[in-house]
């Protein structure tokens, strides 16, 4: 198939550190071409990438002093001025790509890696193309709508997290990007509560600093309460499968939560309030626990020694590898093309 | 000729208070619909006009706690979905309708109404389509590049400006927005060191509002130097009648300033620093002066009476009247319709 991949160009393919969609979109790139398709990926200079590809500019634009609607912009347009080289476009971005479906005759998925807020919502509405979410809760916050093609699961590739046999009771573990939403106060508020380390990890974006400075940056301590920053991949490895569990205290409904999936892998089980997707990531009672509040939150870590590593690991590999996602994608791909065939004339 | 016209949505068309380009728009849409033209127009759903109307939104977005970049870009867009139907789009925007202009096979003119900077120079230097200024000193600001259709300075429609031609020495004016690139902090200074009454007549923008506070509200007494806040078109004219003459104290390369015709149809000279169009709109001596720093402005306030009104409005009919600018826009169309003829397959 001929597949051109629109990626956000906040972080390059793949993320250096923090950057959910770009992972996705790297795994999904690689196992394409790995299977013999012809893809084209739109994202930043700095990717890495066995795909063609086309870039509007030489670097990720995170901390860069840019103005990033208009290379956002011109990326997901030039993947349009291209679109009569490809069968589909995955348009992994909100507003470039989505506001613009409709100046193609190429059929476009969407992916909602996101929850739809404000004004998104009439994107969305005005949007003509095909779209997935990334979870079944992701799904039930949208608006009914045509050419929903289903619900697929992220997935990352299990063979380069290392697994950890050994049981640690050494620190619980905080690993996301410090936000209110994720709860890394929540996480504070349970190690306490249980006289345990904590160590957090994770990058602040300027719309959170407040929230770190006011709610995180107090109750560092340094030895009870550590904050290490924002770490690369063999530095979460680290903490992961160094830590006795990871907490998700997460407030929010989030669409999927790939640090869940990531600390699975390593067989750190994940105690996840039950929130979005909380539930459809970890299975409660066998790769971790999913609560109702920071007590029950507390309870849970007690009874981490009950959850048998090796079925946290053999979770991801059944039901997140990336394999399992990319079959997934194809198949819907294959779907869409046939509707497309009919409704297009 | 079939034409599409995409607006802003910051204001209504004609905009209600305070919007250059909106007014602009208005003026050419309506001048086309009077000759016989075609002219479907791509603006917010409160515009009043006898063209077609497109909306995606029911009321202009200044105010408003709304993601303006959605509904702008959904804007532009809906005008390329119907661009099969036109002739020539002609466009308003930046980011919206240039980013798209490669999408489409009907040729677009843009009209850069502002000046370029940051990365809207990355745009600029992607976008296929033609692009006019309106001033020769916005022109002589941007790189040079192809497809460039001439300058068109904008103009008003004089009628509907009454003519006064008693001289009033009661105050000098400013009418602009407050902003640091429109000076009124310069004007106060002027209207100090000449004992001089002054009123501030201009809406404050949200990234303006700092400057407002710091630099202009603790030097307003309400007596010598009155600020009156935005005003509507009937008070402009009371103002710019009942004044001795206008101040711009422009530091910034201003692309055309509609406020000095506006005052000059009224038959008010203008002073000017010599910044960007100022020399092209105000003839130095016959209209206002064009002076090189507040000491000759201040100068200049007290050789107005040399100055002949009516010369003042003749100046504007001769050259910024509405007809003058439709037939030039017009011509542009026709002469970029014989281009496109030979360069699109």
């Amino acid at each position: 198939m001929r597949i051109g991949i629109i990626s956000p160009l906040e972080m390059r393919v793949p993320p250096a550190a923090y950057g959910g969609t770009e992972l996705i979109v790297s795994l999904l790139t690689e196992e394409y071409v790995k299977r013999g398709h012809e893809v084209t990926l739109f994202a930043s200079g700095d990717s890495i990438t066995q795909a063609r590809l086309v870039s509007v500019c030489t670097h990720y634009l995170r901390g860069l002093n840019r103005d990033k609607s208009v290379l956002e912009m011109l990326n997901a347009v030039t993947c349009l001025k291209h679109s009569h080289e490809f069968d589909i476009i995955h348009n992994n971005t909100l507003l470039e790509g989505m506001s613009i479906a409709c100046l193609t005759r190429t059929p476009m998925l969407t992916t909602l890696h996101g929850n739809l807020q404000g004004d998104w919502r009439l994107l969305f509405a005005n949007y003509g193309g095909w779209y997935n979410t990334i979870s079944r809760s992701a799904k039930s916050l949208l608006p009914e709508k045509d050419h929903f093609a289903g619900i697929i699961y992220n997935a990352i590739n299990i063979k380069v997290y290392p697994f950890n046999g050994s049981v640690n009771e050494n620190y619980l573990l905080f690993l996301s990007r410090i936000s209110h939403e994720k709860g890394p106060h929540l996480a504070i508020e349970v190690a306490k509560k249980l006289k345990m380390k904590l160590i957090i990890a994770g990058n602040v974006d300027i719309p959170d600093e407040q929230y770190f400075r006011r709610e995180i940056l107090p109750k560092i301590d340094g030895n009870q309460i550590k904050y290490v920053g924002e770490v690369d991949f063999n530095q979460k490895i680290d903490l992961i499968s160094g830590a006795y569990c990871l907490l998700a205290p997460i407030t929010w409904p989030e669409p999927f939560g790939l640090f869940m999936i990531e600390a699975m892998a390593c067989g750190t089980p994940v105690i996840v309030l039950n929130q979005g997707s909380a539930s459809e990531v970890v299975e409660n009672g066998r790769t971790g626990y999913v609560v109702n509040n920071i007590y029950e939150m507390a309870d849970a870590v007690e009874k981490v020694s009950e959850i048998d590593k090796w079925a946290c690991r053999k979770h991801v590999s059944d039901r997140f590898d990336v394999p399992r996602m990319a079959d997934e994608y194809l198949l819907t791909y294959e779907k869409i093309l046939q509707d497309s065939a009919v409704i297009i004339d």
